[in-house]
């Protein structure tokens, strides 16, 4: 690249690994948005993001913003170190008790999973990441050279995990394998783990956000079967993703993670990264503790109502199947039946086309490891859920394959 | 590493990028503080850290954790976006218009840094460092595989660049050099990187906390003459380490960074990592727009007057040399006279020693690329510091070689 009068080219040139892993939600829903017609004049309605924080009956609680305000005027930030907070709330539902040098902060769950993949990374290794999966784990991969593997989960059978494909894709390289928590079997998963001898990392942002038939199990409770790092965040159960306040824990009562210097990593990492600003820190211990079950239980029951919205309505878009009734979180995947559309080459030209025409944002499949699915946030009002999905059957009408 | 009852090994083995990236300012004070001793009644003397929070004189202004605790309430974090807030502030001293695309917000300088280091960074690359520098830079480089190159600021003309060794060090595969500026010459730096055909990275963590007779010039002044990232945050100025408010500018009117895919690359691995805080993000504008100017000339005099005492005392420390009386900032680089000491080996020793018997924490030199240096801070109550130098003084007196 020359400046034009400069003396020597400017030595920049892109880098392999981080092109490769550029794949983001945001960086593919920053391109669908970009397809949206000017000229509709109807609100654009957002399924693309799992990010609610727009809409009246998902502001966070009361409580939340209190805490940073009080945290803010405290002018002491350290006073009660809020890595205890985290181990007591965990704690709740496990067999053991964490300890607060089992917790370690992170900048929302995002930077946790930067932490833990940049750690576990060395020459040759592999992490073995679920499909579909969240692409921060591939991306953080890439920029670790760090090889990805990929499991199935099995969509009719719940999105549960494909326990020989892991046995299949495991060697002696492996260093973990990444579950996204609510996730079956846990117990099964757990054994299998440590038959090979690998870490589970277990991504538990949408913990507690589950309103199917089965409770929620952290995979931290096995964690004497296999050492177990669970991350999370308060983004998604109180609805402050903008927030960023996360955490890494070690679930290991037998301190595998400790032994083999894996700590140490985390502990070295940390010195050289940016943490969550103090005064969030100084607010986390008062959101943990003190957000009253209404709040929660008024949240769970929107997403409830919003993911039958969702199932219906995607029961009369011939086009769409999905197989598996969503049980939490605020997403669901929906399959593509291409056969049945005209001029619709694949799931990004579908959300391309989508956004165009009907000013509806949805995340293509292919983003999260599923080629020709869309991924479906309901997290959203339901007047709008309503609305995206008639504009979404009225695409459907547009582009049916004639007989 | 074995559990003791499984039956294989876990994965985990040490990354050794990372562990050569594990030279930090905070993981070094952290041995130095182990080193302390218990017993000693008397209160810990910090010159280690370049953050002077605890200390009641450089309290931060009010209208700072009022401005997050509006931002905290306001329910709304994208209303006026703070890369506008950046742009303004930094543009009162430029000859030419910032805009707010060319602000990217990050999680203080330390992130700041991350994300500048890992987009340059591809194979067989290098990045020119100062010596002596920040060790966040060979940190991040390191676990980027990019390679640093380390040239030297000369102490005794007031730490100015060696452009000589800049020009011997570059070759056609060196992607930018690093400068924290206030750094001298500025307008020549430019003009060596110009020829050389590298970016300017200018570390302004510091911009305005400047007490000597040359006055700030920030590097992107010269953004025509060579393309010039700024980096910044509000940790130091506003005294908010804590915080983690920064930001990457490109002060670049002849737009070198957008064609040749540098910005491309940034906001690629923006997709990919944690951002500040939203309601933090909110703060800021406030912050940067009407912090009152008695709030900088205070803490302004209250460093100029806590360098002035740590210059007057060092110079009654025989085995101390300050080659220049610092005119900015909040640390000073002072010189070991090993020759003069008994039994101690170098500045590590120093340090660890000092800590131990007279529980002051001061940083090795080679912490930040000189070895048999200290790096001294003089941002804490003057009470204080006068005690933690007295205390270095009677360390000498005990280590003195005798005739
Ligand atoms: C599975 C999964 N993990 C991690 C994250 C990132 O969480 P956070 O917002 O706390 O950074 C998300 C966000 O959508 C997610 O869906
Ligand atoms: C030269 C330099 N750059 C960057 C930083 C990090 O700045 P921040 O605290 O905004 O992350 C520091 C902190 O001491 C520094 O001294």
């Amino acid at each position: 690249m020359d400046n034009g009068d400069g003396p020597k080219k400017w030595g920049f040139q892109g880098n392999a690994e981080l092109n490769a892993s550029s794949i983001s939600v945001r960086g593919v829903l920053n391109r669908v948005y970009a397809n949206l017609d000017k000229d509709d004049k109807r609100p654009t309605i957002p399924l693309g993001r799992a990010d609610p924080t727009e809409f009246p009956s998902y502001q966070t609680t009361r409580l939340a913003p209190d805490a940073v305000a009080n945290a803010a005027f405290s002018y002491n930030f350290n006073c009660y170190a809020p890595t205890w907070a985290v181990a007591e709330y965990l704690s709740k539902d496990f067999p053991y008790q964490l300890s607060p040098d089992d917790v370690y902060l992170a900048a929302g769950c995002t930077q946790a999973i930067e932490i833990v993949v940049s750690v576990l990374a060395r020459p040759n290794a592999n992490i073995l990441l679920p499909r579909p999966g969240y692409p921060q784990y591939e991306a953080r991969a890439s920029v670790s050279n760090l090889e990805a593997r990929h499991f199935d989960l099995i969509p009719e059978k719940g999105w549960e995990v494909d326990l020989d494909s892991i046995e299949a894709l495991a060697d002696e390289n492996t260093v973990a394998m990444v579950i996204i928590n609510p996730s079956n079997p846990c117990g099964n998963i757990a054994e299998t783990a440590r038959k090979l001898g690998i870490f589970v990392i277990s991504d538990e942002v949408y913990s507690h956000l589950a309103f199917g038939s089965n409770p929620f199990v952290p995979m931290g409770v096995f964690g004497s079967i296999v050492p177990v790092l669970t991350l999370g965040s308060i983004s998604k159960r109180w609805i402050v993703p903008g927030w960023r306040l996360g955490w890494i824990v070690t679930c290991d009562p037998n301190g595998i993670f400790q032994q083999s210097g894996f700590v140490e990593g985390v502990k070295d990492y940390l010195n050289i990264t940016s943490k969550p600003p103090t005064n969030m820190q100084g607010a986390l211990t008062q959101i943990l503790k003190h957000t009253k079950e209404d709040f929660f239980s008024k949240i769970i029951n929107i997403l409830r109502e919003a993911s039958d919205i969702l199932y219906d309505r995607i029961k009369e878009i011939p086009c769409l199947i999905c197989p598996h009734k969503p049980e939490g979180s605020m997403v669901a995947m929906v399959k593509l039946n291409l056969p049945l559309l005209e001029g619709i080459i694949d799931d990004v030209d579908f959300c391309m086309k989508l956004a165009k025409e009907e000013s509806v944002i949805v995340l293509p499949g292919i983003t999260v490891g599923l080629k020709n699915w869309l991924r479906i946030s309901f997290a959203i009002e339901h007047s709008s859920l309503e609305d995206g999905l008639g504009r979404i059957k009225a695409f459907y009408h547009r582009h049916a394959k004639k007989e």
